[in-house]
This record gives structure tokens, C-alpha cells and sequence, in this order.
């Protein structure tokens, strides 16, 4: 028996199909074992998977960094067999992959003979155009490692995280390393400062999100100036506003980041508000140009 | 179908005994998802299980840092059962613990809801009174989170730097941290200059392991002085002997650390050797009493 939530009604599983009360794997999975697996998240909304292609690319891109010889073509080919038994076609819905290294006898060292092991599902999941949250975030050291640009499971740094914003009242946690505001527990983090906009760097510190990537491209078409460089703690009342970007975050007005206040009751800033609009506008486009390999911009400003 | 290697005959699965080829868990378990759960691996050897209450203590003590409410006395009260069907009463074996926070659906704070997940076995392993292996290692970056104090199954860095160790043909990574060799990818890591034992402080950047806690009371009890502070990379080719320490490498001679070799062959420093032959003799002693809270020491010299 499975606990009261919102699960899916489907998980593919290397192959097949299963009920989620049946969606099991082997205890010996790496990705049970040691977190040895990589995971991705995707929105399908009425025009269909929202930037597909960058999530597989980037999906791809995470499986070869940690050696799991796998081609996300895979999965790609199993997404509409998953979608039609989850009775999710042309639904909004949010798409869930998982690709660890397989089974496996238990030593530290890539198994040689192991066979990755996929599991994915889809949850019917509704996303306004425009995020209406005002985010209220606290601060929380950033202890995870210093390899955060790989999306893996060994997430325990990140859900610790999540949890302190939770117990205290909050949306999100914004961690904060060596003096810097990284980004939050599953979203990117975003300042503007006298109309510029500011975001940490995608270097080994952050997870270069889909969304972080089109909202640099949307300030690139509206001719908003970025700075790709990290915000101190210090710095936070000195900006003008800030926002959370993610898959299902989109992008999410700060009303409250640690003591200072940016807005109160439903005020939001101009830049997040024309960020906001024009991300909402995406979702009646061609969606699916954008690949990882395009917008990943390794250098430092 | 499981691939070929070392799998235990019988694995525990909340409150159930299945076979190694059937053990298996919900892909919604957190341990899966989240790499949220922690482990414990510990030894019986011809007197029992080595050590058991300070492995117990640990578990307990790991659990209770990440807020997962689960008593060990539930593990402790099946282990005789788990033993007895995997044949191995009385057989030297390991013994392999996992609890995880359990099934829920996927988000990142702690869910309310769940129930602990329990997953242990047992495995035909023998260890010589002591190791013989004259070990290889070499230096990695440790990029590993800021709480490797909790032994946590979000491996992901420890595996990466196993995993470079092998592919350089080494037996073991020595992590360096800002300079200083905090331990290896599954051990801890000692060092003897003139005579005194050196090892890394306690806290939060090492894994406290019980066999470390041994041999740190070995060395009280022969008159061998000890220093817990950090060696830096520096320091290496100025110490005189080396060695790794862990519940399955007992005390294992350092023949060569990265590009500085301390034995050639089959030798090994004298300080190691006098370790190594007094915690073999430990194995015909009366061994349980050393308890978690008794050893660890949490101030840094």
C-alpha cells in the first residue's frame, strides 16, 4: 500500500509499463544504492513538451558527464507510449525521467556489466501562464558539492534544504555559499539591479536550468542587460527585485528573501513582471529550438 | 534478470525476506528518488558482529540528523532472522543496512506521511586477520558535499572518486579539500610522523568511521600519541607511514600516495604494523562495547 499523494498513474520501468502501486526496482539499482543516477524534468503544455529537446539534451549531456553509457533516444521513444497509457495525450502534464547506472553487486566502482535502468512517468499537472506566487525565501548555508551543475539524485543537500524553507514558513531556500547566493533547493535564482538583471554563473555551483536559459534569451530579445556574476548575502538589499526560475517554478516574483522585503501583498517588479509576460508568451510558440549546446554559457562574467 | 556478481543469497525488505533475484522497492521510495536514506555496513566475524552497537549507534545517531523517526532497534531485532535464512549463522559475513525515508510522492521536503523503508542483507565475506594489501592510492579533488559526517546513500562524489582510483589502475582516492587530505572515497586515511598517529579531526568534511574510533583507541591504549588535525597536500612526502582504515580494510598499509612512495614491496611502517596486529587481535575479544557517543570526538586539535 502505497501512502495518500499525488502519484502517477503510470511509470515506465526499462521497457514496461506498470500501475505506481507495481512501479518497483531492485534494491541492487544503483540509483537506490548510491544516488547513482541522473533525472530530468518537463512540462507538457497545450503545444506540446515545453522545450523538449533542451531537457533531453541536457539529459544526455548529464549521463555522459557521469559515464552512464545510455542515449536518451530511449526515452525520447518511449515518452508517447507513456503519455497514451497514462491517458495523458495532449494533456497538461508534468514528465518525469530517471536514468541510473542499472544493477549491480555492491562496490563503489562503475560496474562494468551493469545495464542502465530507466524509469519515467507523467502526472497530470496544471501550470497558469504566469506564476501568481509571491515567493517567500529564507537563507540557508549551501553544504551540498561542488558539482551542482550535474542534475543528479544524490539530492540530500538539496531536499535538507527544502525542508528548512518548509518547517520555517517558506516557499524556497536560497543557499548561500562562501558569501554568495548560489541559487534555490530546485529553482535558479535571479536579481535586478537598476534594470540590469543578475544571475549566478553557470559554473559547477548551479544547475544551468531550462528556464534560467530562456530567460537569459528573453532578456537578449527585450534588451534587457544581464550580468552573469554571483550576489553576495550582503548585496540582497541593495537589489531591486529578484525572482526563482524552474520547469514548474516558471519564473516566480520574491516578495521576501531572508530579512529584506522587496515587495508587499501582490506588488511585483517591473523587470520579474515584463520576464513573467513574456515566458508566458513562449508557451503559444515554436518551443522546442532551444538546445542545451546553444545556451550554456560556461564563462564568467 | 540480475547481472552476474557478488549478490547475498537473502535480502530483508520491510519486515520480509525475498530473494536476492526479487528483492525490490517502490521507484517512489526517497532512497530512489532522493538518495535520501542512510546506510551501515558492519562485519561478523568468529565472535559475532563486530562492533555492533557502535554501528547500531551510528545508524541511530545518522538517522536522527536527517529527521528520519525510526527506532534501529527494529534492524537489531532482525538480524538473526535475516541470518538465519541466508544461511549464515555464525558465518563470516557482511552485513549491509539501508533505512530510507520511505514512499512518498515526489517533492522535495520531507513528506509527513511516510513510513521508514528498511532494506538489509547479509554476504559471504571473509576477512584475514589482517589486510595484506599494500595500497596504491591516489589524489582526487573532493568535491563531496559539507556534511560528509552523515552516511548518507547520496554518493554520487564518493563513487566518482572511487571510480577514478580504479581507472588509474589505484586501489583507493585520497580526497583533498582546500589543501588538506580529508579521507578516501570509502575509508579514512591515518598518517605517523616521528612516531605520532595523525589523523583528520572529526567533523564535518570526514565520515567518522568505527574502525578509525578503534584504532584511535588502539593507539590510548599502546602509548602511541595522536594528533586529530588535517595533513596538507604538502605535508605527504614529509610524513613517514600511511595508512587506510574501514570496517571491510581494516587497517590497510599506504605503499604509495599519489606520487610519493612510503614502502616498496612488501613492507610496511612500523607504527602500521603494530595497529594492524592489535586490531586483529581485537576479533578474540570481547568487541561490542565501544559505543558511538564513548568515541566520538567532535573537538578538533
Amino acid at each position: 500500500m502505497l501512502p495518500q499523494g499525488k502519484f502517477p498513474p503510470k511509470v515506465f520501468i526499462n521497457g514496461e509499463i506498470h500501475s505506481f502501486e507495481e512501479a518497483r526496482i531492485s534494491v541492487f539499482d544503483r540509483g537506490f544504492l548510491f544516488g547513482d543516477g541522473i533525472y530530468e524534468v518537463m512540462m507538457q503544455l497545450e503545444n506540446g513538451i515545453f522545450y523538449k529537446k533542451a531537457h533531453l539534451d541536457r539529459l544526455q549531456n548529464n549521463l555522459n558527464k557521469i559515464h552512464i553509457a545510455f542515449n536518451v533516444k530511449e526515452v525520447e521513444r518511449n515518452l508517447e507510449p507513456l503519455l497514451r497509457a497514462s491517458g495523458l495525450v495532449d494533456k497538461s502534464c508534468l514528465i518525469y525521467m530517471q536514468v541510473t547506472r542499472g544493477i549491480a553487486a555492491r562496490k563503489h566502482a562503475y560496474p562494468k556489466e551493469a545495464t542502465p535502468s530507466v524509469m519515467m512517468y507523467a502526472l497530470p499537472y496544471a501550470l497558469p501562464k504566469v506564476n501568481p506566487n509571491k515567493m517567500n525565501a529564507i537563507l540557508v548555508p549551501d553544504v551540498r558539492w561542488h558539482r551542482c551543475d550535474i542534475k543528479s539524485v544524490s539530492l540530500l543537500g538539496n531536499i535538507m534544504a527544502n525542508e528548512a524553507a518548509m518547517n520555517n514558513g517558506a516557499d524556497e531556500a536560497a543557499l548561500v555559499r562562501d558569501g554568495v547566493i548560489t541559487e534555490g533547493s530546485h529553482t535558479n535564482i535571479f536579481f535586478v539591479k537598476d534594470g540590469t538583471v543578475i544571475t549566478h554563473p553557470a559554473n559547477e555551483h548551479i544547475l544551468n536550468g531550462v528556464t534560467r536559459m530562456i530567460v537569459l534569451q528573453l532578456c537578449q530579445e527585450l534588451g534587457i542587460p544581464v550580468l552573469e556574476r554571483a550576489v553576495t548575502e550582503d548585496e540582497i538589499e541593495q537589489m531591486d527585485e529578484a525572482f526563482f526560475t524552474g520547469t514548474t517554478t516558471q519564473v516566480a516574483a520574491i516578495a521576501k528573501l531572508g530579512n529584506h522585503v522587496y515587495f508587499h501583498g501582490e506588488q511585483v517588479g517591473t523587470v520579474t513582471l515584463r520576464l513573467q509576460q513574456a515566458f508566458g508568451k513562449l508557451r503559444s510558440k515554436e518551443t522546442s529550438g532551444l538546445t542545451f549546446e546553444t545556451y550554456i554559457n560556461p564563462q564568467t562574467i
